[in-house]
């Protein structure tokens, strides 16, 4: 199986060249190069019970608890084909698994319901977004949850499921379901937040000392804005869908919550057009501080070189070997000669003061 | 409970990280830091009755009656609580009032009706808005307002209230109801019409006297322009589902009002998106401006540099030491040397004069 | 009650703050301050019978034939109330009439219909739209216009009138009512055509010779377009609920005439777009006028500078007074110089016209 | 009648102000003044039959066979009214038959269809678009055509009638009527390829040689391209409103050939998008050439400059008069000199080297 | 018949002149000169069965396998009418196969569908894209597919055919049909990638030195995207059709593969619309670098020019031949001519490293 290498630095790379001319259907990975190993976790619970281990076991499934498997790493697979066979998926939704490139989306079976999702962190040192891709199948009384490696923002739910904390024991799979998208976009929020200060900070930086670097940033964050819409838009369409979509699997009284989390996805996507439209007027205070400075080196320029030019003139006249220059002669010329001078430079450091130049 | 205090200079966060890993559901305050007490008043009347009272009393609430509890500060989640206890209000519906970076927003419930809504106030000395959020609750016979902080635009109401001014008096909760909404989005004039004003002058001084910060003062107005667009235009949908949605809580002679509120909505959108194009139009003035300027410096520059320059030259050639210079010696060579550069000052000058650019 | 002096140069105030914290439903007058008397006139006509009279005389009206009411000043409240009672008039509508800062709309009522419509004209001396509210409603046998002040584009519909010219004596109140309508539409096409040639002078101005004030005046157009579009993007939906309502106070052979209007408003629209986007284009016109002038007036700066800057310094030379300069003694060394200044004269001057910019 | 002799440079003029202040359904010619004579001609065929005959011969109209009058001018109102007495032609119609500044509609009678369509050739002379308006009535078995004056692209049409190619003689008016579209918009192909031809000069001219005229030119481009828009895309509409409207008159079998037009419709509004997008990337190109030039120029003055001024102040100093100015009386101080200057020169050139400036 | 030589540089012809006055339903070739023979391959497949033959072999056709009839060529009309004879095409389409300006489409008819669909591949010598029309015809149980010329992206589907690789041996005509649309789509994947590194080359060229030609080529990036975007956008359209409209051709367990296709349609059309909002911020970071550099050439103009020029003039005063200037006869007089450029030079040197010029 080809595994490609992406260009890591800005691209973003919509669909990896991976799969092309390989038969449709076919399960191959296609992101990142991984070669770790895959770990994986389980976890069973109810309002009474709870059990987590590390390693998949399909064969503990209990119906009448709520099974979260969650598997770090979609590189393996032999896994997926095994999962796959146990919870009956389709060989397309298996493929679009191994295909960390997707557009997030969701999908109705019969008795699952498949939902991709972009996990996203904000990574300060190089000011770019690092994307993840998250799979999750959600059956009757299962969550199987796919992630591209090890590391994630489901820390509080696993917590929460330990400590009872909040109604999420005592619910059935589709509020765990619902916790993890939740979880991904209460995430958004930090990286927007992040993105917006990183914004402010090169907002001042451009009034007060902009660099020829300066517009290069604003043309990142530009980037960084449109990859997040990129996994925020289709998200929306996906909750939309999964509120409107009349599946059996998800309870009534789970679409309050669902509701919650559209909301936050309209949040999401205002503030980031609005950042974009901020982030476009950068530009326009680039300009204007540029051509400040441009302005004020050139009067300088004009200042100096309008008052010495002139009186240089005058010196070089007196300067000549002309045998008959009268003025050369004159007892005062001297003198003379700082006076037409006093008053060129005076006339023209007024004309200039009349010019708000000075 | 965690409080957020934001960074409030220019900033819109959009929900803050506070809520992030809580469990969905949980009550906590979002939003500035307030530690001030929570002020609140009751206010009961009908057409004969009327009583105004610091403090809640929901065990007074009349039936007969119009019950407005107001309650200035939504930090105090015991209160809300028990107001929502009283009501039967749903926890994430408390949940969206403690929170005060909710996007405004209508729901319908049972018996009773969620109205999210901003508050906004121009600034006048930071140059910015200031936004609280306002939400409020309509029952069969009360309304329940909270706010975040106290001084509010109700003054009127309760003016009218007390007087029985205008037809408050003798219509039921609903009217109270879109009498508050209807005085939010009143002060949006004064609001829109104070940025008019700010934009008018904004315009004259890019005009007369571009300065560094001006284009600056441009993308400030951006971005008030972005604030009150992200208010009024979930709040139109608002209306526009308030008159749709077929609630018996509110009558039908209430909508002709309520279609008054939503005209004035789209007033104001309208006006929003003209100031827009205006303040977009301000970059082109502004660089009109400057290269305008810059211009003018450099026709200073040009014309001394130009007319100096060569008449240097023809000093500096007379002021050489060659054994050999006829010039030098001829009777009237100094007066032949001002005739040339006389020629050359007045070609130069008559150049720039066809050039236009004295 | 309180009246607004609105600040007239070019702001485009949408509703003033004279109503805010007015109980609503409150009659009062909203506008530019207007004391002058309100002066009426009432034209009776059918297909055999004309009369006109000054003043409103509400009891004679008749019940076979078109009864119109002119109303010039909607600031005496009295007589709107007197009018509002005859003809059964909402509170609410007649606070519309008495607030000149609608947004054009039509409204049905049980027995009549009322219309709001902005009437434009063209101010050449300060290039800017004047704009006047007009109020018309409709009635099964009447039709009552206010207009803001005295004068209107109405002369051609009371001489049509009065020398049954047209069809507009055999039919009914509805065709009046169109006409009127139409009318104001008509006029727009004459403010349509005036800012059009405007913008064409403008355009050859900043192609000839561009000003500081050019890029202010394609503002002031900007500002005079978007004024349009807010008056005429309404009045468009307005006429085609016009059409679609099925009213029966408008007759199935009106509907070709409203067509026809609806047409007209198109076609404006569409102009005032593309005259947007022409104006749009001044600015780039704008920076290639003035880029063109500023690399004129850098080149004569250049070339000045560069031919004789290099020259002065080779006279700077000779002019040295080291004892030992052996040029100095040679028998044709001023010749020399000559000849060494006229190689780099003729060297740059070649630069220069292989660059092109001589 | 009242003649209006339009601005025709640059001038978009959407309606005459001559019909503004007419009673609505009079006929009144608007448009270039028009004083040439109207000429006619009646074409007959079936699939046996053909003759053409100049001038209007309404009586002979066949019921059996395709009668098509075409009419060359619209200016002859006494003519319009004649056709519209034998062909019951509302009058409302034919004031837009012969008002030329109509928007491309169609409409649609009790037993015949009224297509409004405008016929577009480039002027290469002057680079602008010249319009002329068709009006094509389609009656159950005649086809009549209105244009502004003699010329049109009707030709092959023509000759493919009286030669009997295609499939025209052997089928309906509904047919013909289709040709005649199809035959005005196939022209708009042919002035779209000119528009991209001159859009590829004027691409390279920037590149190579901007002149001062060139955004000039890129603006009237961009009129030329909004005028082909405002004339396609209601034609689109209509053409659309021709294939779902289920008139008896046009047969199933046009339908195919009606869809194909549209295809061409919507094919002509891609390029013209598309053209417009170039178009506006022109100007980007223009200051990407301008500042270059402007680079370049600065930097030979900044060179020149820089090398010499340094060197003329050492000449100068040596030029002076003091009595003790040791170095002149140095043995090799003429020498130092010019190493001191040589080390300037090349220290210089080496920085500018640096600088990639040369 | 006629045949068109277009311009190949840049141009995006949509519809070449050379179909402008045909009768419609002519069929005429219409493209690219093409004198080269058509190629044809004739390949025959089921489960069991596999035979593949240079040729079309029409009368082979065995109706219990899956057809598929490629032809290389499609300006050679008789072969077109040949096949459409045998297929019982329409004209239209037959007209529509000819001419390879067509935009991507999809039709129904009775018992087979059309699909139009553009080839893409991107040249990178030239950075352009080569667009070639593919038009499949699927019947029950064949496929013909047209091309312009020799060499497609569809070796991948031969050889899975010949080695049974995938379902494709196992199914019918419609998953053929839908294989080669997926394999036009994936190769677009290709084309994008290699414009997004191209784009990210021109991103790192503008940003560390850019050249005349650099906003040059972003001009021709967004032409890419405009043609690509021209391709993609219709294509989406047409596979929601394929999606919606019933045919029976097409089995119910094909929609999920189309529904796949459809998928990675929208993905390239948001990469492509996010590759032209970054080309367009080309521009400004282009300007950017442009108004950096220049800024720097006026520096250090500004710097040699203020520094020397005033120490010349002081030379200058002392070169002067007056008969009383008593500086020159101090005993010190050289060297406080020295102090006094000292200090000029670096009062001069702290001002410019005070305004951080330097």
């Amino acid at each position: 199986m080809k595994k490609i290498n992406l260009r890591l630095r800005r691209k973003a790379t919509p669909k990896s060249t991976g799969t092309v001319f390989q038969p449709p259907g076919t399960i191959s990975y296609v992101g990142e190069e991984r070669t770790g190993e895959v770990t994986t976790e389980t976890i069973l619970y109810d309002v009474d019970h709870y059990s987590k281990q590390d390693g998949i076991f399909l064969d503990q499934l209990k119906e009448d608890r709520v099974n979260w498997f969650n598997i770090d790493g979609v590189h393996d697979i032999k896994l997926l084909e095994k999962i796959g066979a146990k919870f009956h998926l389709h060989h397309l939704l298996l493929e679009d698994i191994a295909n960390t490139t997707q557009r997030p989306k969701t999908e109705f079976y019969d008795n699952h319901i498949y939902q991709c999702i972009k996990m996203i962190s904000y990574d300060a040192e190089n000011n770019e977004l690092n994307e993840e891709q998250v799979s999750i199948i959600l059956t009757e009384d299962a969550v199987i949850s796919f992630q591209e490696k090890t590391g994630d923002v489901f820390e509080n739910i696993r917590d929460r499921i330990e400590n009872s904390r909040g109604r999420i024991r005592g619910v059935k799979s589709d509020y765990l379901f619902y916790a993890l998208i939740d979880s991904i976009i209460d995430h958004y929020f930090l990286v927007i937040e992040q993105i917006g200060e990183y914004l402010d900070r090169l907002e001042d930086e451009i009034f007060i000392e902009p660099t020829k670097d300066s517009l290069n940033q604003a043309q990142d964050n530009k980037r960084m804005l449109l990859k997040l819409r990129r996994a925020i838009f289709p998200l929306r369409e996906s909750i939309s869908r999964l509120l409107k979509e009349d599946s059996s699997i998800i309870e009534k009284r789970t679409h309050a919550y669902l509701q919650d989390a559209y909301d936050h996805c309209i949040q999401i996507i205002e503030t980031v057009e609005t950042y974009r439209e901020i982030n476009a007027g950068l530009r326009d205070m680039y300009l204007s501080s540029v051509s400040h400075k441009m302005n004020q080196i050139m009067q300088v320029l004009t200042i100096v070189s309008s008052l010495f030019i002139p009186m240089t003139f005058v010196a070089g006249i007196y300067g000549m070997n002309f045998e008959h220059i009268p003025e050369l002669t004159w007892e005062h010329g001297y003198q003379y000669f700082w006076i037409i001078n006093a008053v060129i430079f005076f006339t023209l450091l007024g004309f200039f003061k009349w010019k708000k130049w000075i």
